[in-house]
């Protein structure tokens, strides 16, 4: 399989090296990753100044391709101007923190692999739980079985899985769930301070309220030591609320 | 009713301008917006610097609150700091240039008022269907009418409506039309181009590939010359692909 591997921590993070150092046992691996850190870009893509491509190398090796843009970015420039072609898979991380819940909506890890299901290319985005991540083995272990899976079933167009490892040795993983997004999300708090000349500055901070409560939820299937595999898509139709508003005559409202 | 307004096109563009004359007729209003242009950012939020919070002037008189972030940052920071409470609807726009369909994922603008949704404050994102905008009568008509709407009908907690208002004449409009998120996208293509030093950069274009074909998906209602009115929510769950795999047997994976 030809595989693409795009990340939002940066191209030289730890995450994105034991992915691909994995990721060569089932196929033939590119890199294309930001030259920094984009932690919580969400799906932005940069429109206001032109990107730049550079060559990446660690150890005196050649790593991958590094652009000073975005996970989505990288992304489309690995697509259309690196590999020339569709890759059978694009898979995004390993992040360093999870992407549980309302996390999703700010991941850039998830972004780099919606892009990919934007333009019908199967894609995971995979995330260890702990921002010091202690264990990469069962994140890789699952990377490498869910390439191989989705390279035998196949994925719908649009769709992508969004995969979450609980920061633990393999033998406390209780193994592999399937699972919706949680509702669990950001309390946010802003940390006021006060620079040297006087003038007051804002740092986001706050708590991830965790409400959700049962196995079929990513944030509590990881809490539980499952690794939680949620398949996601980029319609964001709310049907439910089409349903209801078609009774509101919305077209008399003009 | 207190409203919130926000946008990606930043605090002094033309659209937030008209949005708040507009809605000082329905209620109570704050203005919280970006301090420079944010097209394009997605869902991005600001964590690895602080923000600040600027008061903007208009002619001498006091407009609104600019903050050095993103469209969701403003959101954030206008409920958590300024207002310091939930204000009973934001409006994001009116924004410069169409969010419809795939384009939706990238937008400021719709992310702003998705950042509402996620607080359970009902939320309407609008925007005019072209970058040099002519015509903003429409969109202020629209965005009055609806936010009285949600001010009786109330809108389901966790959901928003993304509005889109074809450019055009109020005379030539045909009305509102309930609409889903359409399926046309980008077809991207990165312009290559050489600096004064010999070195290549990349400039994001292409073409936005119109796939729609009938007037409840939102690009082809726009183009039809209607306002469509599509409510979105932020749960990404594929429940189909859900369903589907749930029969893969991913708990006997690891």
């Amino acid at each position: 399989m030809k595989i693409l591997i795009s990340n939002d921590d940066g191209i030289d993070s730890l995450g994105i090296f034991h992915l691909c150092n994995a990721l060569k046992e089932v196929g033939e691996v590119t890199v294309v990753a930001p030259l920094s850190e984009q932690s919580a870009v969400g799906h932005a893509i940069t429109m206001m100044h032109p990107l730049r491509v550079i060559k990446f190398y660690k150890d005196g090796n050649f790593f991958g391709y590094a652009v000073d843009g975005t996970p989505a970015d990288c992304v489309k420039m690995g697509v259309r101007n690196i590999l020339g072609f569709l890759p059978d898979i694009v898979v995004s991380g390993i992040n360093h923190g999870s992407n549980t819940a309302t996390s999703v909506i700010y991941s850039g890890t998830v972004s780099a692999a919606r892009e990919a299901a934007i333009m019908d290319i199967p894609a995971i985005a995979i995330s260890v739980t702990s921002h010091s991540v202690s264990n990469f083995d069962t994140a890789c272990e699952t990377a490498k079985k869910l390439v191989q899976l989705i390279g035998e079933k196949g994925l719908k167009k649009g769709t992508l899985l969004n995969v979450n490892v609980p920061d633990l040795p393999a033998s406390e993983i209780k193994g592999m769930q399937l699972t919706k997004q949680g509702k669990s999300k950001w309390d946010d708090v802003y940390e006021k301070r006060v620079d040297p000349y006087g003038k007051e500055y804002f740092w986001l901070t706050g708590d991830f309220v965790e409400t959700d409560d049962n196995l079929t939820l990513d944030q509590f299937a990881v809490k539980q030591k499952y690794v939680s595999v949620t398949p996601i898509h980029f319609d964001l139709t709310d049907h439910e609320t089409y349903a209801q508003m078609s009774e509101w005559d919305i077209e008399t409202l003009l």
